[in-house]
């Protein structure tokens, strides 16, 4: 029985990887709600970002609807920059819908830093405070400024982008993405923070072995996005 | 025994869910026939339009053709207006390919009701009668004329269109989509049939609550497409 | 002189017309900010959603930022329900980058009537009030419920939806778009208001010739979207 | 003055062909149909396939119809085998909606010869006739059989197929294509025809000098597609 | 026992071919390399390109190389033409990453026979040799002459094209797709050695019955690709 | 004259820049050669990626041709690390297919700071030489390792990659793109060297006024890439 069991568990551990890699361009069909991730991924890494459909007639309303929660204002203050992605795992209905969103709050004066997303365009809406936001074109041009409530910052597919809280409050974004699953490289984590070899840095930013050494140690392993 | 089946066939429900919502695009293979749903879709909804492919070594000619009977007259007459969709659940051999096709046969003033296919363009050619048929853009311009037999019209990719029969004889039309499944919304049906709040329908279509009441009675649940 | 004149005139027409029905998924460049209406589209119709780049090299940040005006709240009871739809005409940096957005306002009891976008699936936001909000699936299903300030809807791309405001106060919705121009197909509108053939409006809908005839007076020629 | 005609038509030779060469996923517009060649492509190429679009507020009805012509049946067996695609160049409203067709009627013992198409799938229709029709796989298996009037055979996209007439009359087919553009090589013209080296025919074919120049002689220049 | 192992891999025989036919466009994940054949893969045929992920969290450095072989000059002298396709059964982080490659050596007069790649364009790259070189478009022209080392070639998606060494040494090739399973179809094996109807090879390429014959004995059943 | 020879190039300024945005996925044609640069971008950004195509009936094969040159050994040592991107500009064929590609050569110790490409992933074939290679996913993870002649590692599209030439000689790599243009984000330059507001990187990476001014006069204006 254990036998049996265990060759279920390991037949199993290939078969919920079996996931499809689709594109975005156009679902296959009206909608294909993610299943329920503590069902059928028993045990596999909790970053795999795509899914299963659900039966679509068990699919119900709750499935479409996703509540997104507002930190408390000392909240904010004291997590300084927060930000919560939104995509199929916690909203399973825009499991091959193309869209997900995020909605970040930053303390006076947070830093959302240099980042870029390798698979979405992103729009930024600033639904409350003063934010400096802007991005950096492949002819390393920068598009910046200070946005308000109200103003809406297009952010091209790929490109790195950034944002500051320069308001006397908090401030508060909701970003939407045209992909499921839009990937996130946090530059600083990146570059000084996984582990490439410290002398190609040094090479590379013109620093010294003690600099680089001194950023590896703020962003290394122990901090990990 | 029966303890472990039960696993086996808890598990299964899960994996054959495990389908992939691809894009049209480019294929990946060859082809991708179609497994035969009653063999993988033990239980689970009819509905379901996407498939994993059978062992490509499999294949026979025959998953890549399909048989279109012609209703007999007095059958299009008793009927008004039938049409067969035909996609990878009918003809596997369409799985991945990015197509599927309809062919559709009015009795004498038959209507095909406005209707859309979220996922497609239609390209729909006329093999007999005269049909009066057209489309609604997203500027509310109409697009329509009566086509005689050896006429081609397009629908583009999710415009409300409609056709009726304004012949002397039965009509019948031969339609090919650019996708494998491309969904369906019969207006009325979809407005009045599905449960839609009355007091909002009274409102955008400016009708009294006893005239929605009606259009919900003549379309409503118990009549599904 | 003249005669040149509207030679180069004559050659513009077409020339401005030679825009690019890109699809969605990847840009060429980083982006394609359109160039000004009023400087190359002389004389077409406005409706017309494409635009050629602009020189990159005379990108502003501007480009890519869009502010978005609140109504009073007087206007808001005035005008019942308000959209701005804001793509590449308002906003040009979203040219070629697969996105646009709507900022929706609802007076106390306000419609949005059963509409679809063809081309897009829709991120709708709650900012403020409660909102009746849902779709309809191609198997007529309805997935609707009462939204509250702060909840997130997505719409399946090309499927049937509709909003009413059902509570105390205004309500306000941020939506975002995976394409640059969704398109819009008011049902109404498309139905009743385009001009299609009575005769099938009548079998379509099971109505008589006068209550298409009060629809069409309704939705017809004179209001347009 | 003929100085400047010279040098506007010197910049529109350029400017005309600023087309598109977008793909087909997603239009960006409910349509975009193709403006009149004769107007705006003085002087090219016949066989450019992408168009600009002529402004949507002229769109008529006819721009989405096509109407197909049948040879008579004394043209049929005189022509032996005819084949008439249908893209934007005839049909302007097909132009950016990714679908077009063909119609090829073949005389008693006919054939269309192993061809393929590098764009698209077909789905061909059999309406008229007993052909035999089939495609090759890349593991180089056959997927053939006779087809009756009725019948609809899938050609995966890019896959070499060929059909012959095998009944005692003629035979009709209706073919679409999930492409505008599907493109066309047939392989005895390219094969043979094109001016590929002799010397590497020789050794591809396992021909002789003589075998290969035969082979040249009756699908070279002088015949073109 | 046997009976419940015998269901076990029933069930997984239909399991391991749930696998996606997604698009190339965009992937959903960062990557999604390849699960090892042997474990997921018992006893399908081993030409079924595609695959399900394995946990990214298992995923290594070696996952993301691949190392080629040269053969040594004498071997190429044997084979006279050999070529290394390498996709995600070899090279398992290639899934879903929209690229493959192929390395070909010839020897001295060696041919690369006519042939296309259904699903890609091809960057070929002369690391040594001449190679005369060129493909055919859909309208019959050729575009070919001898490359030397240094040179690239591009082959259009899905067009025909071919290769010979002209060089007095032995000449290599690295070639590059923008799809990770281009397909192939080797014309001569294609055409000849399929199985297509001999009278519509005759009729098609206007040989004798005894010269198809003949072909069809040279690339028939026995020798496949 | 002059005012109308303004005129002309006034409207021409708008025309050249007429162009296509389209996605990857299939192109519309056989080829689209980019027309030459010199004829119709007079006085236009030389960044500019996309082109208009020149008429078909004029391509010649060696619009299909790109000759690298290999730098010699003194010249690879001097400039440390250089590396050619070769896309439609420079390889008119190139245009539409969804292809590009670099050949980049190392000096002993030299490095190709950590960038990315937002449009592609890319496939570097080591030619010669030895090269410590490797890239970061969106959880922080990297994939590196030291290869050698005859490797090829795959750098999944948009993510952060890198590479230093770590054996005892010159090092070469040849490497190919799915985009004809994969635009290009080098880090050093993009973070430091593009105009980000100073407290906003100190703050990202927790750096000094000082350290930050230091990094920009490294990074800044006067060096772009």
């Amino acid at each position: 029985m254990t036998k049996q069991l265990f060759l279920l568990l390991f037949l199993f551990h290939f078969l919920i990887l079996n996931r499809a890699a689709s594109a975005d361009p156009d679902p296959l069909f009206d909608f294909c709600v993610a299943a329920p991730k503590s069902t059928h991924y028993p045990g596999h890494s909790p970053n795999f970002p795509n899914h299963p459909c659900k039966d679509p007639s068990n699919a119900t309303v709750e499935d479409f609807i996703y509540t997104l929660q507002s930190l408390s204002p000392e909240n904010i203050s004291a997590a300084g920059f927060s930000a919560l992605a939104v995509g199929p795992s916690l909203f399973p209905g825009l499991n091959t819908l193309g869209m997900s969103f995020v909605r970040a709050e930053f303390a006076r004066g947070a830093v959302n830093v240099p980042h870029f997303h390798p698979r979405a365009t992103e729009l930024a809406y600033v639904l409350e405070g003063e934010i400096y936001s802007g991005f950096v074109d492949s002819n390393n041009r920068i598009f910046a400024r200070i946005l308000k409530n109200g103003e809406v910052m297009v952010f091209p597919k790929g490109l790195v982008h950034f944002q500051m809280n320069v308001g006397k409050g908090n401030a508060v974004i909701f970003g939407c993405f045209n992909s499921q699953n839009p990937g996130l490289e946090k530059l600083p984590f990146t570059i000084f923070g996984s582990g490439i070899d410290g002398e190609l840095l040094e090479k590379a930013f013109g620093m010294s072995k003690g600099e680089v050494q001194k950023m590896s140690g703020r962003f290394g392993p122990k901090e990990i996005r």
